[in-house]
């Protein structure tokens, strides 16, 4: 595991396999675009989950559990939604195998076709929204907050271990209301708690924003976005929120009776994060020594290793300072596997990037002190035994605060303001990073760009000042500047 | 919700579905066989995988992820194994949908035929111990102590909400030793979890047993399970933990090099519990009136209920109670919803089997007293404001004992020891419920006593005495009485 890996400056995208790799948090898998999600990298995906589960409930909503198969007469009841997920989904068409009449192996059974074949959810409005049907009938019934935890497939042809698999996990919240104005503000509720949950857990900074037309997801009215940089300069969509008007209550019939007695359709909203966190995660915070992470997000926060060999004086040190940080909410880990040298077990927790490192050794000992080493910055300290507790622990909120404020200033230092297509083309091929450029908001300028230079509009910023200006191809005005970026 | 449900004693199964149904648990879905899990359903689920994940947790074993679809050819490498699940799977064919050429909605794609076919996993054994082979090598990787908690699918063909469903939840452990002893302890380690989960959380007594070896587990040597009996006399197998041997590493040749630098190939187990236990619970527990859960896994422990409206001072009242109730780890429900009256609230928590229930009054409240009222017993009492929270805190584990005492109370009545197949028959018949007889360990009486009578062999239980018998078909000698009964 504590193998050099490649420099981000030498190949950016290898760097990343390579800590996905060595740091042990997932690999491919037999199967064409799926990964096995390893326990270390599993961890952490636990960890996400439960905080932003936390969130989820105390914003009032609740879990349930939808089929995983989808008919596929359901996928084309909205036109939309269907065009959108079509082209890459996995089809079930037989319900049964049979032994290989030619011989070893078996066989589809022909005889077990499906009536109508079912499609692998590539996400959930349409069984969902069917189901809502039935469980809606007055204004009683709303609003419906539910959320669900899954696993999803989408047929993608180029995939990349957490950001983009024909597999993944993710939560997607689905929820009904009875006005426009209740749909919009639940939309961007969770727009807001996505947005909280990567800056203060994962220490990520977001651009909040709106999607273009033609960014928004199959179905929706409107698609917020958080969107991060990661340390190639290129944006990554984290999250989305979706307002999805009245289209899935229109498709699947879904009315309720008003106060006043009268039918309406029920207002949808949808919003969803998924393991790609995880891959956000890494390339937002990691270097060349390996994954580095925010302590809030850390399965294991503290590695106590005795040097050099551990006897009992320091075991018993190390199980007191155990002791100590446990009792505060902090994980720890004191390795006292014998079989490795202290120093490849600095690499090799370096690779995982556990924030804080103590090393236990008789000579600090004997002086009172032990050496605290912070995986964000790569310092190290002797410290005084005494209070070592009160020391870590808020050596931890500054390595989470520290991991935000560097990731701020990075997308700072990369983030460009342009009024001329030239100017475009030349930031983004020399510095690339975020530019913040005019568009007229025509879906024809927006693709004229996209096809020139693989740079998208990541977001209509919602905190974008008002400000005239002239889209930098039609040089027809604009009121305020959109967010353009090459994307993951 | 608090409408009548349908009697026991008048069509035991529909009490059944009723219950699933007004309580609020699950529906049947547009797709055969799969279930929509409610949200209150999918809560005593939650409670169910956060106690279990725990117990994982403290015996070595982390969580992880591994695809969902299986490459066809890897179900047929262990022989039994894909005799066991070959006949009812889901089969991914194709990867696209297209416009249907000849008018409205989407058809599959012919030109998206995949080369292998996918199975949706009906297990994980095989897609596991492919990727097993790459992470063992030596005696130094092993144990490898594995869980994942994921959906399954298997083509049932008559199914019944979480008892039978073509889709399910469950958790899976898949472990690896370097030896059969430490095998076969895992095995038994877990099999030991789950009795003691069912018995003193689900408050469901179990027998704890081997299979015979025509009720094992397709691919395993041994199959360890837990037995309960349900309200009808009959018995559900709650959970199985299996002994796998070498089965699965000589299909996908998972070899280690042991301490004396020998290869060998390794040992391994699976078990797992599914959605399955939320049926259990049900049938377990339930009454005439509706569900009956166990404190330790009803989502909500305590309602308040405020008679006859929510006043201010009975509101702080209600307040203060639940403050303290919450402090103390119990989750409490108040119910201010002015709309319906406090009788018919009442059967609305009777029948979502809310533990206890505080009725909060005027009247009482001059005298210092609110009402208390059990679920399981349906006992009322006036208790002292003073210690109301001691006093719920003790009824609630009262009620946690009761419902164990009382279903272990039920089993030993139906539990029943015969000696000859005309008495089998008879208790069968006419008592129901479990039997312990004779048998002398061949699969042709087993077969035959399932062929006339349906009952089946549940387990040689571990516990069971050496007693010298005659089979009750062949005559010939037995050494010990196992479990029949008929079974879900």
């Amino acid at each position: 595991m504590a193998k050099e890996i490649t420099a981000r400056s030498e190949n950016y995208s290898q760097w990343y396999l390579d800590i996905v790799n060595k740091a042990g948090l997932a690999e491919n898998s037999a199967v064409r675009g799926s990964m096995v999600i390893k326990p270390y990298g599993y961890a952490i995906w636990e960890k996400i989950k439960e905080d932003l589960d936390r969130r989820f409930k105390e914003t009032g909503h609740q879990n349930a559990y939808f089929p995983l198969f989808i008919p596929k007469s359901f996928l084309s009841k909205e036109a939309d939604h269907v065009e959108g997920f079509a082209k890459e989904c996995a089809v079930v068409t037989h319900h049964r195998l049979m032994n290989n009449p030619n011989g070893s192996g078996v066989v589809v059974d022909p005889d077990a076709k499906l009536e109508e074949e079912l499609i692998v959810r590539p996400t959930s409005e349409t069984i969902i929204w069917n189901t809502y049907k039935n469980w809606i009938k007055s204004y009683r019934d709303l609003p419906l907050l539910i959320n669900q935890w899954a696993n999803v497939v989408r047929w993608e042809m180029r995939t990349r271990p957490f950001l983009r698999t024909a597999e993944f996990l993710w939560q997607e919240g689905h929820t009904a209301h009875a006005t426009e104005e209740e749909a919009i503000k639940e939309a961007r509720q969770m727009h807001d708690v996505y947005a909280d949950f990567a800056e203060s857990i994962m220490a990520m900074p977001v651009i909040k924003g709106s999607k273009s037309e033609s960014e928004r997801f199959a179905g929706a009215l409107d698609t917020f976005t958080i969107e991060a940089m990661m340390q190639d300069g290129k944006a990554l969509q984290a999250g989305t929120s979706h307002f999805l008007g009245q289209n899935f209550a229109k498709a699947f019939e879904v009315k309720f009776l008003n106060s006043e007695n009268k039918e309406e359709l029920v207002w949808a909203t949808s919003w969803g994060v998924s393991t790609r966190l995880v891959g956000a995660l890494i390339m937002t915070h990691s270097d060349d020594d390996g994954l580095v992470l925010p302590p809030k997000l850390a399965p294991i926060q503290v590695v106590i290793v005795p040097i050099p060999k551990p006897d009992e004086k320091i075991l018993e040190v190390a199980e007191d300072i155990s002791t100590k940080l446990k009792a505060k909410g902090i994980s720890v880990k004191i390795d006292t596997d014998m079989k490795k040298r202290p120093g490849f077990k600095f690499a090799e927790y370096e690779m995982m990037g556990v924030p804080v490192r103590l090393g236990i050794g008789m000579r600090d000992l004997d002086k009172g002190v032990i050496e605290v080493a912070r995986r964000d910055t790569k310092e190290k300290e002797s410290v005084d035994l005494e209070n070592i507790d009160a020391y870590v622990e808020k050596l931890l909120e500054d390595i989470q605060s520290n991991l935000f404020q560097k990731a701020v200033k990075f997308r700072e230092d990369r983030t460009s303001y342009v009024d001329s297509f030239e100017e475009f083309k030349e930031v983004l091929e020399n510095k690339g990073g975020f530019i913040y450029a005019h568009w007229d908001g025509t879906a024809e300028t927006e693709e004229k760009i996209k096809e020139l230079t693989k740079a998208t509009i990541r977001c209509i910023p919602l905190d974008a000042k008002a400000e005239d200006g002239i889209d930098m191809i039609s040089g027809k005005p604009s009121k305020r500047r959109v967010l353009f970026a090459k994307a993951y």
